[in-house]
């Protein structure tokens, strides 16, 4: 789980062909336990470094990779180690989605249509480009995130890669970065990792429906952790454990993924629910995901350092 | 608007009764637009400073304050320059409340009971009382903050203490704290700015449906923006611009709070609506006020150094 | 409960002022238990039967009215004896309301107007005036309603009579006719009962903001349950009992009224909680209310016919 | 479309397997615009007509059925002629399901069971089995319906008949039953018909999360509308014209039924946006179908009769 370790295998992939559901496919690799990934994510649109169309667009995903020895009931645990878009610019949708807005002030949105992003690699900053007025004079700190990934649902399922489950799927949470780790509950043989849509900064919910979309790089790091069970997907980051829901409303994703943690700090922590209860009361944060597709994403954290003497 | 300006009206108020609703009730007190105002408030079940029963529970508010001059239409400007917990401890639920973990869940939560926490005003951390095992080892940081504060609502409303809306209420929103100023829309001839509630702590959401419940010493200073019309609640503190919306479910919260900072950036930012939604899109941050009431709060934030170019 | 009892005293009031909260306000007349009342309501506008301005609008509220002998833990019944349109024309909003439809559709809903329908008091049929058009083809059966009426809330509250909750208010349920029996929780002493908001006909959910907004001349007759102590409105008709939940979501408004027929249908019928959700997984019907307010409606209804043997 | 014609093709299917996700399976039989079939169903647990275990349980499906000239951008018919349970009794769940009470009221629940239910053929009565109390005097109508059917979906999804979407699925309506018709969506070429989960009777919104599950000989007729593209499933029946909604909340589901309704109105009765709001806002009823899964259902009607001059 560390890809800085001598002995991990790197493999290299560069994919030819790409879905846009998360489902029991055909792997396009298999990997062992504690094996990293390195491969190439297209943009939402399907296109890549070169913004050739590559594929259709709807966050295709790279993918799937088939974890040897993963089966149900298992948990995946993906390491991000590392998103770098491979292009100088991304494209993002201008107008926030008429879902997240009072619904008489739709009246007013203008059409939604498509700018770009200039991705300026160096100073790691991402402005808009062809932007006059005060959005020209902002530059928004370069962030890459995956907004899309996860493992075969279970029932076997094939989700559109629009929406979020149990799965995992379109999340679009920012604090899918490099450095975070990913869990998620194996449903299928093989778990059969999907991953896709980078996005070079995106602000929480994705609330234009898009963040800044492009192309990637991506390294990521596999573990299995054999017979345990995880409801929803979890990740942790240096300062955080963190539990995700998807569902709608964001009060069902929020009942989803407190739940989920008062189960973690059961089963890690040693805290019985009403402990659980009195901490997550007192010092819980709540990050909102997607809130632009069929089920919304609401993400429970608990600080590191409050857990630190405990567990 | 500045505690320390050297004119400042500083009035010291002692409380005698307590208003349960935040309505048109008979202002205690008449103060100007830049006066100061030193007071105490109960804590959420009415016990004061000794933990002797002042009044009757339910989030007690101190006032409601007649600022001078204030008409529907204005907005009231409120700078929370301290509160301070006046006592060395105070209570919580321990159990989180059935709303917020999946329904059938519930079935698991042990009952609803108080527990108690000290305040070590020294060390400024907030620890639980009697507390065994890994709950016992958490120290948080002492954060005060107010939970329910807010103006008299429109139509001459009397709305309780437990719910929230237009006119802010029972927001329990925890930047709500030392440093920041609240914005409210002027319903009632003199704003009659209501205040209680306030918690040594609190996670986000008041998920247990109690923060660290403590009786506090507050000093806010007020101010008066004539003819300046917002729909809700805003604020803002050292990093960040804010808006508040109050409502369920938090999807409907979210897209008052977001309605809300759209016009925000369009009336002081020069924003129109499709750059201010291309801004949003990649920046906006969110966090979870009160899921615990009959109206749920979302605060739409944008990082003020994002904004110091433009505007 | 009965207006043509011969004992009945039968109170004529004609209304000098209104209400557009439903609150703790002086009453207008003081009834006892068995009495009725027959009185007038302006429509939601604050016209009378004449069309003449008689208050502002808001969904002015006739009352309130003290039952004697009322206090809070009882049930104040409300037999609706008769709701009489007194004008040959009402007024409806013509387009639906943006929270009805699809967030993107509202792009296309023209604005919002006022037209005019006509009641044909001798054919009992309602027509929408000067509609070109297949809906110059539609006449509806008249079928008049109280879209708002409700008791004194809880905790001296004063809430807006466009909006509900347990006390009643602005719930717009069509079920609300003449014949039909409501029931309200008393909270405050003399109940306080408030009426308005006629309607000459409705669809479910009043998803334009308006029914066929009507002034009319109401009589109703009044009992009390003393020491009968409900959380939610219910009501009976020929057909049915149903128990209504007042908030937002939708789903929060089933919970409330399903909980609550749960609870009567143990009260009243003898069923516990298993036997009582075997009945309504099987049987239960539910009505949409108003879905136009911050908080909606949902009504719970049981076939009286499967309960005539039982109980 | 009339199962009477005389040169109406039936087919008789007997089905060897099922599938628990509605999706672009292998279809089981290629059949005409026209055609009848007559095929059986297991129950929602996958028992047949013997109650032997044909199959694992979780809504079984029937199918796919291919019919041939189907196109994505079609609108598949499918009238339901017929819908006959084959054995004489069904099971259902006991318990409300925990997301149809307040939160705290679950604590109060029961653990769920699973009781039996007597189908009287004869009598055409269902009745609950070893009820003891109440229950056991109650005797519900017979009143067969389809909880889950619907098309391959959009995207070559495979989704969980656990749920429901544009394709349909597991909408739990009672107004499925004989004699209506279902109106779908073409997404797959040969839009690939499934279904399942027969009723022998249900209430409003499956509210412990089964009817009388059985299994059912199922007779049903298909048509084509060639070019005519719908974006949520529709029907009629003798009296009213209907639009399904399939989403959570319920308010989301009540947009999707809404907004379907208005373009119907349009498209066939010559309604535009203002018109059909009119009418609508003065007729329209609703249905509540499954509020028991991830999609909660509502149905959106309008009366045949009023629309009996027009279009």
């Amino acid at each position: 789980m560390n890809g800085e370790e001598e002995d991990v295998t790197t493999h290299h992939f560069q994919p030819t062909h790409y879905h846009t559901t998360i489902g029991w496919h055909d792997a396009v690799l298999h990997i062992a336990d504690g094996d990293a990934v390195v491969t190439t994510t297209v943009d939402a649109g399907g296109q890549d470094a070169n913004e050739a169309q590559a594929t259709p667009g709807g966050n295709p995903q790279t993918g799937p990779f088939y974890i040897d020895g993963a089966e149900p009931g298992d948990t995946l645990v993906v390491h991000i180690d590392r998103i770098t878009p491979n292009r100088p610019r991304g494209y993002a949708a201008q107008i926030v989605s008429a879902n997240v807005v009072d619904p008489e002030f739709v009246r007013q949105l203008p059409p939604r249509k498509i700018v770009y992003w200039a991705v300026d690699h160096e100073r790691q900053i991402v402005s808009a480009l062809d932007a006059s007025g005060p959005l020209g004079k902002v530059g928004l700190p370069l962030a890459p995130m995956l907004g899309c990934f996860g493992v075969g649902p279970i029932g076997a399922q094939a989700i559109s890669t629009a929406t979020s489950a149990e799965h995992g799927g379109n999340m679009d949470y920012r604090g899918f970065a490099a450095g975070a780790t990913a869990y998620f509950p194996v449903f299928a043989p093989g778990a059969l990792f999907h991953l896709g849509d980078g996005h070079a900064t995106q602000g929480d919910g994705e609330i234009v429906g898009t963040g800044v979309e492009i192309s990637c790089e991506v390294q990521f790091t596999v573990g299995l952790r054999k017979g345990q069970k995880i409801r929803w997907p979890r990740g942790e980051n240096d300062d955080y454990i963190f539990t995700v829901g998807n569902a709608r409303p964001l009060d069902q994703a929020l009942q989803h993924a407190t739940t989920e943690m008062i189960r973690w700090l059961g089963e890690e922590y040693a805290f019985d629910i009403a402990s659980a209860s009195s901490l997550l009361g007192q010092c819980v944060e709540y990050d909102v995901g997607n809130v632009f597709d069929p089920a919304y994403t609401m993400v429970c954290k608990v600080p590191k350092r409050l857990l630190s003497h405990v567990g």
